[in-house]
């Protein structure tokens, strides 16, 4: 239960940074890498590495460095994606068929099971056009959530409904939700909620161009 | 220029979500609010906002709070949104397509001005349903940045291609990126990127909900 007591989250976010880079290393056939290889290309210096994998344990070997393989099980086993989540997607709108199609989850291990809208002229048909996993009636969701035992919902609803469907997603016995609807939930504290709020996020470019200046993220 | 100078990025972030809690409050006819009021709704501590307000300069009175429409006025011109920004889409795919629907953007100042692709069955169609506006070639790309004086991308394509495409997006001007792509970019310094991986988004989901443990945002 204390696996991620005292990690900052901005540590655990680089960790799937670490995997991501580690996988595309050992397409290229890399067996071993340090860590200043490793935080090279993430413009991360060696210390930072070094430090945010401490909080996991002990790698790699002094001056011989991570073996790559070895590492990528790790990682993989702390971030909990050395299994496939299965994950219920709820609205079935624009961005709820992109998420259907978008390959990304797919190669990380997640899994959409099934697809949730209150439309009636949605529900029944077909989630997407090369889905043929049909749109049920958001009524049905506990009942789906205890059957396929699934506890990670990806919420892609408007902002005014959002806040009453994540308490009917919580209440259904999820226990993490990746929010797109641009505000913020209000959900009992066992509940861990990352919002993807795509406008935010141009903010945050246009704070910067406006300034003149870059920084990455 | 040195408007962003020594501010960390977290800050600036939250001050889109300060926007638009003000934004909030003002749908209900509230006229003041004291930085603890605006901080709650968040989950925020009243210190946490005073002191990321206080890098932007004076804002509020002692004892009354700040003024509403005025916080709103300054924060939209301190992140730049306080003008409509034109933004290039490249990717006609799926993801293309639900961010052309995403309202988020538009509500706000975000337009897209124009939309690219490089398959042939989509050069010249609509590029999306409900959108009029035709998918252009990317090579079009140098001279609509120029015309329309665009500054900001948002790039919807694959991660094999990403890295060339944001390449000539940046040989034709574009100074801001966000990045759908699952890959690092490697840009110049003058160039800010914004990632969005909603894989590594899941990721952080998956971490928590195997840990037990559940931290917000």
């Amino acid at each position: 239960m204390s696996k991620s007591e005292g990690i900052p989250a901005p540590a655990v976010r680089r960790l799937s940074l670490y995997l991501r880079q580690l996988e595309a290393l050992r397409e290229t056939n890399l067996h071993t890498v340090s860590s200043k290889q490793l935080g090279q290309a993430l413009r991360f210096t060696d210390a930072q590495v070094r430090k945010d994998l401490a909080y996991f344990g002990q790698f790699g070997q002094p001056g011989i460095g991570y073996d790559v393989n070895e590492l990528i099980a790790r990682l993989r086993s702390i971030l909990g994606t050395d299994r496939t989540w299965r994950v219920l997607l709820v609205g079935a709108g624009n961005l709820g068929r992109a998420l259907l199609a978008y390959r990304g989850f797919g190669k990380r291990g997640f899994e959409i099971a099934a697809v949730f809208d209150t439309d009636p002229a949605k529900v029944g048909k077909p989630s997407a056009p090369d889905f043929d996993m049909p749109v049920r009636h958001i009524d049905e969701l506990a009942d789906a959530a205890r059957d396929l035992q699934i506890r990670l919902a990806v919420l892609a609803v408007p902002a005014p409904v959002a806040q009453s469907i994540a308490e009917s997603v919580v209440a259904a016995g999820i226990r993490g939700i990746l929010n797109f609807a641009p505000i913020a939930l209000h959900l009992p504290p066992t509940v861990t909620v990352v919002n993807v709020d795509l406008a935010v996020q141009l903010e945050q470019l246009s704070f910067n161009v406006s300034a003149g200046i870059a920084p990455s993220e």
